[in-house]
């Protein structure tokens, strides 16, 4: 069965992409780009590295123009994170009879609640997995010990979350400044690859 | 790693047990016994096919008894399991540095709150890991693709659940009128082996 992982070469997304790989399903690892900035090539250097199958879902501008109308009315990045992860969601359950993505335990955003994560699958005939049954400890000891991880400053070119388009359309219509203040600078992890011994 | 899962025979708590095994942890299977009856039988045999390590915690006759009050109070099982699976997994970490077990998506009993999930990790520094990515129709999509199951009626022989020791104990306290009340026969699945073509 294929299973569409939402993937931003993070070791979330990647975490579950491997623990759904090794229950048998033929797993693709997804990045959504809505045309504004191609911030998905640093998953799919991520993807290719750990021998996953990459593929670009392209969705509609509009659906992040109006998420960045949100987060720049809000201040602060959450609303139209959430909004722009569930039309992601909805996007890729045309296309997989499986979708999975990297949320965790202790994640806030974006994250599905209980009864949105139920309608998700029933209105689309689908199946939603996640991390939900891993907190951070376990996650940081499992990404330890199977993949390569580069921590390093998030830049447009190293990153490929919802954060970097979003990013990069806010810039263009208010300015550099508040686009750095709604996403400060931050340290980020980056599946580069396996690690040695596995 | 070592790796503890909370294991009845059943397809939840053999598919985390699967999914862990595959992410390299030294998985073993155990099954909580208070002495009361040797419920750990079904389980396993459970484990034995599946190819796991499997161990009987025993564990005090008085948690249960006490549980047993709370049911016989309360008229119906489910506080009194969960006072016996918070019990488990505080015992079962003593012994290991991650505990995990069945416990899905979309399960309400036994079932630990996020808060409750987290008190447990830091006061026992483990890690706990369960099924809350998974919903029902992945788990059994996955059962039936992973293991032979058997569907059958609930006997005393054929299911290591809380429940056997629990019934067990109200029938002697109270009588099998009350015990058959509290937990009607019921269709079980019970994990046999891996499919054939695994």
């Amino acid at each position: 069965m294929k299973a569409c992982v939402l993937y931003s070469g993070g070791k979330d997304s990647s975490l579950i992409a491997v623990v759904l790989k090794n229950l048998g399903y033929e797993v693709e690892l997804v990045t959504v780009n809505f045309g504004i900035y191609p911030s998905w090539k640093s998953a799919a250097n991520s993807s290719s590295n750990l021998g996953f199958k990459h593929r670009i879902l392209n969705a509609e501008p509009n659906v992040l123009k109006s998420a960045v109308n949100t987060i720049i009315r809000d201040g602060f990045p959450n609303n139209g994170i959430n909004q722009v992860h569930k039309y992601s969601l909805e996007h890729a359950a045309k296309n997989y009879p499986l979708v999975a993505d990297g949320t965790r335990r202790d994640d806030r955003v974006p994250k599905l609640d209980l009864n949105e994560v139920r309608s998700f699958e029933d209105r689309n005939n689908v199946e939603y997995i996640n991390l939900g049954g891993f907190g951070h400890k376990s996650i940081n000891h499992l990404s330890k010990t199977l993949f390569e991880v580069k921590k390093e400053l998030t830049s447009m070119e190293n990153n490929s979350d919802y954060e970097i388009e979003i990013r990069y359309l806010i810039s263009e219509l208010e300015g550099d400044e508040l686009a750095f203040k709604i996403f400060p600078e931050h340290l980020q992890s980056r599946v580069i690859g396996w690690r040695e011994n596995e």
